[in-house]
C-alpha cells in the first residue's frame, strides 16, 4: 500500500487524516479535516475522490458532525447527525457510496438514539470504521474475482483512478491488476490522463510505479489508437454509481471507451463494490451527473489555456449503457452482461 | 481573419513572419525567421502548425536557404537550395504538404538553373507567394465546396485546429465553417480541446470567438457523449496526409472520432486541400506517425502532472481508415465514401 488515503485519528475526539490527491504526484500532502465543512471542501474539491473513498470520508465527516454536536440527548444528537449527513451528501452528487454511506451512519444514529450522546459518538465512530474496515476486505475481493479474467501478459487499459487512492487502500478496477500481479500474472497497463482533473496521470501511474507495475500514460484521446494497433487485451474501469439495468455512470471518458472496445473486440469490465449499485435508480438515463467549473479545463494546469470567456461543457461523467459492458466484477463475483435481472438475481444471492 | 498566420516580408533579402502560435490565446506575438534553422525550429516545436501551414512556411523556408547561400553560379545555388530542402523535410514526418511545397521549390529551382543566381532567388520567392496564394484560393473553395454539407443550425464537432492558423488565412474544416456561416447558416461548433498541446483549447476556440462564431470548448474525452446527447450534426476535420485509398492521418483523437460517429450516425467529413494527398502511398498504413516527446505530457503546462520517469506513447497523429470517413471535401470538390478509385477519379477530373 502505497499511503494510507484514509483514516481516523484518535478516539471520537479526533480527526479526519487525508492525502491531499490534488497535490500529488508533486506532493505527497496530509490534511486533518476537523470539522464537517472541511470534509465537505475536501471532498467537493476533489482532496479525497473515488466513490468508495468518498463514501468512507463521509461517513467520517458525520463523526466529526456528532463531536460538534453541543446536544444533550440522544435525540438531539440524532438530529444533529441527519443535518450532518443531509449536508455532507450536497458535497457531490453522483457517486452512490456517498449516500449509501450516509444513510448506514443516519441508521447507525438512529439506533442508538435512546443512548446518551458519547455512547451514540462512540456508535458512530465504529460505523465509519467499520466501512473503511469493509472497505478494504470487499477490493481485495474485487480483486480476487476479476483477477479471473486477467492473463499472464495482459495489458489492461484503464481511465481515471480507481485503485488505492479511490478506496480505502486497495481499489477497484486496479485492485484487480493488484490481484493479478500478486498471483505471478506480468499485467502491463495504460493509463489515459484523464482530463481535466489528470486522475490518470497523477494518481493511477503514480500508484501503479509505486507498485512496479509496467505502465504507460498515454491523452485519453490515444485509446482508441492503442485498440487498434492491438496493445490492450481488456479494459477495466471502476464505477460512481450502477443503476439497477447496469447503466453505469463513471468518469467521463468511459463511454467512449466502451464503444471503442466495442469496435476492437476488447473486453469492457466495470469493477465496483454492491455498494455502488443504485437499484432505486432504474436505468443511467436517471443518474444525476455533475457538472463541473469550466476553469478547470480552461486553466487547470497553472496557466491559462483557452481564451477568457469562452463555454466550456465539463461534465464530470458520462453513463456507459449496460449493453456495453462485458462484465461487472463485485465482491460477490462477476456479472457477464448485465441486466437488471441479472443484477437482481446477484443482489439476491449475494444477500442470501 | 483574425491575424496573418504567416508571411514574407521585403523582397529577396527579407524574412518569414509567423504568429508565434505556442503562445496563443495568452499572448499574439510575431517572430521573425531569418534562417532555414529558425524556420526549422519552428516548424518542429509547432510555432507554425497545421499541414498547409507547414507546407507554405517550409517553401519560404528555402527562400532563406537560398538567400543564405553564398553559390555564385545558378547550378551552385541550386545545389544549395536542394541541401536546404532536405533539410527542412526534416522537421515533421507526418504532413503530406511539407514535402509536396519542398518539391514545388526543388522544381522550380531546377527549372532555373541556367540562371543568375539573384534571378533563381526571385523565382523562388515568386514560387512560395504563389504557393500562399493559391492556399487562400484553395481554402475559400474548400469552404464553398463544404458548406453545401452543412444546415441552417447544425452543429460542428471539430478536434485539433484546421482553421485560419492552419493554413495562409481561412482553414480547412473551419473554412468550411466559415464559409457557411457567411452564406448566414447559424453554426455552433464543439471544440475538442486536442492534448496534449491543445490547438482546440487555444487556438480554434480562439479563431472562432473571434469570428463571432458560437463555439463550446470540450475535453477530448467528452466528445463520445456530446454525441450520445445529440448535440452534434456533423464531424468536421483536417488532414495531415490522406493515402491513395483514402485513409486519412490527422491529429491523434481524430480516429476515436470517426469511430463514434459511426456508433451515433453521424457523418463524418476531412476537408482538406488536394496537397495533402499522398498518393504515392497506397494506404495509412504506410504513412509515417510522428513520435512526440511525452514531455508535452507530462508537463506542458508549467507544471508537472505525472511522476517523474513515468512512460509514455505520445504519437502526434493517427490513420482513420477511409471507411470510416463520410466524405472528403477538397477545393475539386467532394469525394463521398472515398476508396482508391475514387480518389482517383476525383485528381483525373482536377487535372484536367
Amino acid at each position: 500500500m502505497p499511503v494510507r488515503t484514509i483514516e481516523w485519528v484518535g478516539e471520537t475526539d479526533g480527526c479526519v487524516r487525508l492525502i491531499d490527491q490534488t497535490l500529488l504526484p508533486v506532493e505527497t500532502r496530509f490534511i486533518e479535516c476537523k470539522d464537517p465543512g472541511t470534509l465537505w471542501e475536501a471532498i467537493k474539491s476533489l482532496r479525497v475522490r473515488g466513490a468508495p473513498a468518498i463514501g468512507i470520508a463521509a461517513a467520517m465527516g458525520v463523526v466529526l458532525g456528532a463531536q460538534k454536536s453541543q446536544a444533550e440527548t440522544g435525540a438531539g444528537l440524532v438530529s444533529d447527525v441527519e443535518r450532518c449527513a443531509d449536508y455532507l451528501a450536497t458535497a457531490r452528487p453522483t457517486a452512490a457510496n456517498l449516500f449509501w454511506a450516509l444513510d448506514r451512519m443516519r441508521r447507525a444514529a438512529r439506533e442508538s438514539a435512546e443512548k446518551h450522546p458519547e455512547e451514540i459518538r462512540h456508535r458512530l465512530l465504529a460505523e465509519a470504521n467499520t466501512i473503511l474496515e469493509e472497505d478494504r476486505d470487499i477490493c481485495r475481493r474485487i480483486g480476487r474475482n476479476g483477477a479471473e479474467l486477467i492473463h499472464d501478459g495482459d495489458t489492461v487499459l484503464t481511465h481515471c483512478n480507481a485503485g488505492s487512492l479511490a478506496t480505502a487502500d486497495y481499489g477497484t478496477a486496479l485492485g484487480v491488476i493488484y490481484a493479478a500481479h500478486e498471483q505471478g500474472k506480468r499485467v502491463s497497463v495504460f493509463a489515459d490522463e484523464t482530463r481535466p482533473l489528470l486522475q490518470g496521470a497523477r494518481l493511477t501511474t503514480w500508484e501503479l510505479m509505486q507498485r512496479g507495475i509496467d505502465v504507460t500514460l498515454i491523452c485519453d484521446n490515444t485509446a482508441g489508437l492503442v485498440m487498434k494497433e492491438d496493445k490492450v487485451n481488456l479494459i477495466l474501469v471502476g464505477a460512481d454509481r450502477i443503476a439497477a439495468n447496469g447503466d453505469t455512470a463513471n468518469k467521463v471518458g468511459t463511454y467512449s471507451l466502451a464503444v471503442l472496445a466495442g469496435e476492437h473486440d476488447v473486453p469492457f469490465y466495470v469493477a465496483a463494490p454492491l455498494s455502488t449499485f443504485d437499484l432505486d435508480v432504474d436505468c443511467g438515463h436517471n443518474i444525476p451527473i455533475e457538472q463541473r467549473s469550466g476553469e478547470e479545463i480552461t486553466c487547470g494546469f497553472g496557466r491559462r489555456t483557452a481564451p477568457k470567456g469562452v463555454k466550456t461543457y465539463s461534465p464530470a461523467f458520462d453513463v456507459t449503457p449496460g449493453y456495453h459492458i462485458t462484465a461487472i466484477i463485485t465482491e460477490h463475483g462477476i456479472i457477464a452482461r448485465p441486466t437488471t435481472k441479472g443484477i437482481s438475481e446477484h443482489f439476491a444471492e449475494a444477500n442470501k
